[in-house]
């Protein structure tokens, strides 16, 4: 079973990743956590050059290196895991490509909307299931204004980005409801949002 | 005019390049000469990552990576240079993903070739004319033990990978003959060549 969650900056994802791996393995099951982008050491890099690089890609360029970061990450990493029966909880995989490239910096062209849907038939494989975590952006923002990190190329970028990016995850999850679960995670807390992925993975799991 | 030089490690294109510049410009030309993988900030931050990275990538997270480098090499130099009716000369372009990834790492995998040809097509650029700059395998060693520059990840692979990569190019040739012109270095010399290369390009330019 291979979960993902997605959301914009700031929205909790990792703190959901670890929350859920923590519980599904206190209901014995076997879970990698990773992200992206990055994952394995050669999309590591790639992760480094593409966040935190002096040299920015051409568009095209951009999504041509998430992909190949996410090619190596899933060949490496995921597919074996899968392959010896892990549960895979990834933090940001495809369809953030579609929400920053896609919608964030090409607001929504058809061509690179394309390009990104042809590199994902050749990747070959899909999540289960998509949590898409949603908070108002101003709540997000406090999270990020404590972060210890350091701030790269998307966190810098303009509101008028991060508010194409959020629409492109709402047109995302509009397109492929069976897939994606949105989540307002504002209203419910931490453990709320936490217990409500843990009931709808719990529910698949019992009827695969 | 967009024209490629291509072949195995050691017979002789950057050499040519530079003596086809210098010829061309000698001609009142405007030329940009230019290499991959690289040729653009960004490809060759690419470029340092594929050749001497420590965490080599999967097969075909390999192949995205030398696009990603092209694409953006592509978007940001050469496409502007012949829109400003400069000639663009190339050390390698895609003929090269195919020979060194789809012949030399992949034997010709078809799904692997299927991979090359497709991001090709995204890409949308061909060359009007490639020059195949082949010479003996042991003519191409000797040449390689006297350079002074760092041994990269191709150099470094065995034979048995380079008469996979030098029977790829013959085959790339071979389905492209009008693209594609074959040349012999070892017998007819370094301004031999020269020759051959500048007397199909005037051709090329004053039929055009």
């Amino acid at each position: 079973m291979f979960i993902t969650l997605e959301g914009g900056e700031g929205v909790g994802k990792s703190t959901q990743l670890r929350l859920l791996a923590d519980a599904l393995r206190s209901h014995g099951h076997d879970v990698l956590a990773t992200r992206e982008p990055g994952g394995s050491p050669g999309a590591e890099a790639l992760r480094n050059l593409l966040l935190f690089g002096d040299a920015p890609l051409s568009l095209r360029a951009e999504i041509l290196a998430h992909f190949a970061a996410r090619f190596d990450h899933v060949e490496q990493v995921i597919r074996p895991a899968l392959a010896a029966g892990q549960i895979v909880l990834c933090d940001r995989f495809t369809d953030s490509t579609l929400a920053y490239q896609g919608y964030g910096r090409a607001d929504g062209d058809a061509a690179v909307l394309e390009l990104i849907h042809v590199l994902d038939a050749q990747l070959g494989l899909r999540p289960d299931r998509t949590f898409l975590l949603e908070a108002p952006r101003e709540v997000a923002r406090q999270r990020l204004a404590v972060r210890k990190a350091p701030t790269d190329r998307y966190e810098q970028a303009d509101e008028a980005f991060h508010a194409r990016v959020i629409a492109g995850f709402q047109a995302i999850a509009t397109h492929d409801p069976q897939r994606v679960r949105r989540i307002g995670t504002a209203q419910i807390g931490v453990e709320g949002v936490n217990s409500l992925i843990m009931k709808e993975i719990l529910a698949v799991l019992s009827h695969g």
